[in-house]
């Protein structure tokens, strides 16, 4: 990995374009790093970015600049980002274990909206859930919306990314873990046992779970609806799916 | 009224600078008329937005536009806008009397973000509820993104709006409806009888429920959450309430 990608991967911005364009963005700065006595326009603007986004602005001097530089290059500001990394599988797994519970987890199969899935991971943080599974394409993944809209939960909950959903699911199966799929075909989900090491999938927006997901759920549950729409928002369902769990766990 | 104002409450839009600023704006725009023959470049605009909104353009006469005109100043292209109207408080229990139901209503105290509203009028129509009541101040109303959130629900879930949320529900109680509140004090949501007219009440994001709303509560309950964080996001902590009182009223 090149120094770039270095400081990229640390939530470490360089550079004054960089740095301007980090705030526009809506990037979550947590602190600014602007060379002492130095003016011009652009640092100007950062500082007033700064101002605007109640963010603490430090005056340093080069020599603390440079020795904080991962790019050598750093025109004399430096921003850091808040930055969210992600787990693996195991750390969730593990984190079950520590807590001496029955693995439960999140699998979004395909979330696109920043805040389903930052409210999703905040219900995971609230129903017990030791993790969140996502997908590396054709989904958001951890950032400034999403760590927002979690209020928080980010900081609690690991969120792990993989390549091939279904296939992680085959793995886990093989560990002892039960899915329960939501779809509107599914069984009534008070009819099915939801107790025990148990993965809840939540199918993306629209378009629901795909077909390959699908068919390695061990149990496929609908909520009770009735109305005149097709479904609940995603968030929504895999809220009231992962209370029934919570039900179901401590009823017995 | 005057006519200006008649137009924008029927949803009607007028004027060239006027339909361009409701497509840019994100209204819901159903469908144009345009003045057949009529090029400029402010209707060329208005064609352009409507293709790539996919929306009907209709060319039509002057007699026609200045027949359907309500300021009598069009310009050349009038455009209809989804206009969502609120309903009565006795609208709600109507229907539920129709039904042959106990009423099942939604009471939102203080909803401000439209994404959330949406997700509950979608929440009311999939869970049975016989419609919403939401304040009229310090709330978000029924704007285009609420209604696009809702996924269509808006068009079947009636949503009233009172001057002051705690005297429309003392009026309620008399009529025989009751009221649960969500709030992390109460008690365990499993733990209340929540069959019967029902009103469920969610209070503000961040703040929860105002002190004279939750001293209009027959009960007050909770979800059972654990976890780090303080509470689900709003219209989370709706569906799963709701579905509880729908889990009690289907399991008599």
């Amino acid at each position: 990995m090149d120094m770039e990608n270095k400081a990229a991967e640390s939530g470490q911005i360089e550079g004054r374009n960089e740095v301007i364009e980090a705030f526009r963005s809506g990037k979550t700065i947590e602190r600014v790093y602007i060379l002492d006595g130095s003016h011009d326009g652009k640092l100007d603007t950062i500082r007033r970015e700064a101002k605007k986004a109640g963010i603490r602005a430090d005056f340093v001097d080069r020599k603390r600049l440079d020795s904080m530089s991962l790019t050598g290059n750093h025109q004399g500001v430096i921003a850091k980002a808040a930055s969210y990394g992600y787990a693996e599988v195991d750390d969730i797994l593990e984190r079950a274990s520590e807590k001496g519970e029955a693995p439960f987890i999140f699998l979004l199969d395909g979330i696109e909206d920043p805040h389903n899935l930052g409210a999703m991971i905040r219900t995971a943080d609230l129903a017990g859930a030791h993790g969140v599974i996502i997908p590396r394409d054709r989904a958001v993944g951890l950032t400034a919306t999403v760590a927002r809209a979690s209020a928080g939960a980010i900081n609690y909950v690991p969120v792990a990314k993989v390549t091939n959903l279904s296939r992680t699911m085959e793995d886990l199966k093989k560990r002892g873990m039960w899915f329960a799929g939501a779809d509107m075909d599914g069984a009534l989900m008070y009819d099915c046992d939801l107790t025990g090491p148990m993965g809840l999938v939540i199918g993306a927006e629209g378009t629901g779970l795909s077909r390959l997901v699908k068919e390695k759920c061990d149990h496929v549950v609908r909520i009770p609806t009735s109305g005149n729409i097709d479904s609940l928002n995603a968030s929504v369902a895999c809220g009231v799916l992962a209370f029934e769990i919570v039900r179901q766990r401590t009823m017995r």
